[in-house]
């Protein structure tokens, strides 16, 4: 049994991975509601607090990245910005700062999103900083410390939240959040590395 | 013959890019030295004043983008921002304020590098923001307005800087600028758009 802290425990996405979690013990995180402990991954002192109160840990599973959408020629620096300091650099610091305080041999599983593969409309931010995301793990891979592995699953849209996303992804099949933890589980209880764990129907 | 800005004309990649532009009018731009414009790609403003100041033209071809480099568990918050402002959200910029500048049928050709393909060591905020420049451009080519077409070359080392970058990148075999600037002849002069150039041996 892995100590896994899942971050975004409560949406969607971390319902998903929760799924792929039942042999682990496993630590809540989240911006606000019944979490375990309170994180913003886009401050850094956030970050670090939530892994010094956490102490011994084997995994951070993260599922949770803010990303704003609009058409290019409409999206304004801001939009930019909000979307790179959490989908990209949120995530980019969770694992920056994490490595100091995981245990050897310990893993991350980050969260990109199909987008940055089947591009639609207004997802421009959402895309680009999932490209970010999987080029990162695929190359941090190679010099991470003590046996640390990393990995991010990048799935299609959950059948859970097609009632929400489906209008604006004609053609898109939903994936079930059961099979979107089984990418999770795959990450947090086996020896791949630097992989993207695309999860697409 | 069409008017080309050629930000970075006095780089070794600018150099390059310009043994491609030989049938165009170009207008050079760069952060110092004899160049027609001056322009910091990491300030909004200064990039308007350019393309205000040179009024009309036909494509943008940018060779600069600066990244930090070290070790991932060393590289500093301070250092990846330095490397997102230039090497990303400075070319992200370029092409969304450009946007409302260039001509019908214009063209934007940016730059990423082989360390998103070929990993070496300290390269990790270079190789993560090519990864984010190379995904933009295949997915914004899908929605510029206009006709305009977007591409990206995507280059390993140069010959002309192997003198410099040689040590840190074994087994790598260098291509020449003249090589390197037929791919950016290819996007300014062709009809070809999303595409990620890549000019390896």
């Amino acid at each position: 049994m892995k100590t896994v802290i899942l971050i975004g425990a409560l949406g969607k996405m971390g319902q998903a991975a929760l799924t792929g979690l039942g042999n682990q013990r496993v630590i809540t995180a989240g911006r606000s509601g019944e979490v375990d402990h309170i994180v913003d991954i886009t401050n850094e002192q956030s970050i670090r607090e939530l892994y010094e109160t956490v102490g011994n840990f084997d995994a951070v599973v993260n599922t949770v990245g803010f990303c704003e959408y609009a058409n290019f020629t409409e999206m304004t620096e801001a939009q930019w910005m909000t979307t790179v300091m959490s989908k990209m650099m949120g995530q980019i610091n969770l694992v920056r700062i994490g490595q100091e305080y995981i245990a050897d041999g310990g893993s991350f599983t980050l969260i990109s999103g199909i987008l940055n593969v089947k591009p639609i409309p207004f997802a421009i931010a959402d895309a680009t900083t999932s490209g970010a995301i999987d080029t990162f793990v695929k190359c941090v891979s190679l010099e991470m410390p003590r046996n640390i592995r990393i990995n991010v699953v990048n799935p299609t849209v959950l059948s859970e939240a097609w009632d929400v996303y489906g209008e604006m992804m004609p053609g898109f099949e939903p994936v079930s959040g059961r099979l979107v933890g089984k990418a999770f589980e795959r990450s947090v209880d086996g020896f791949i590395n630097g992989e993207v764990i695309v999860v697409d129907a």
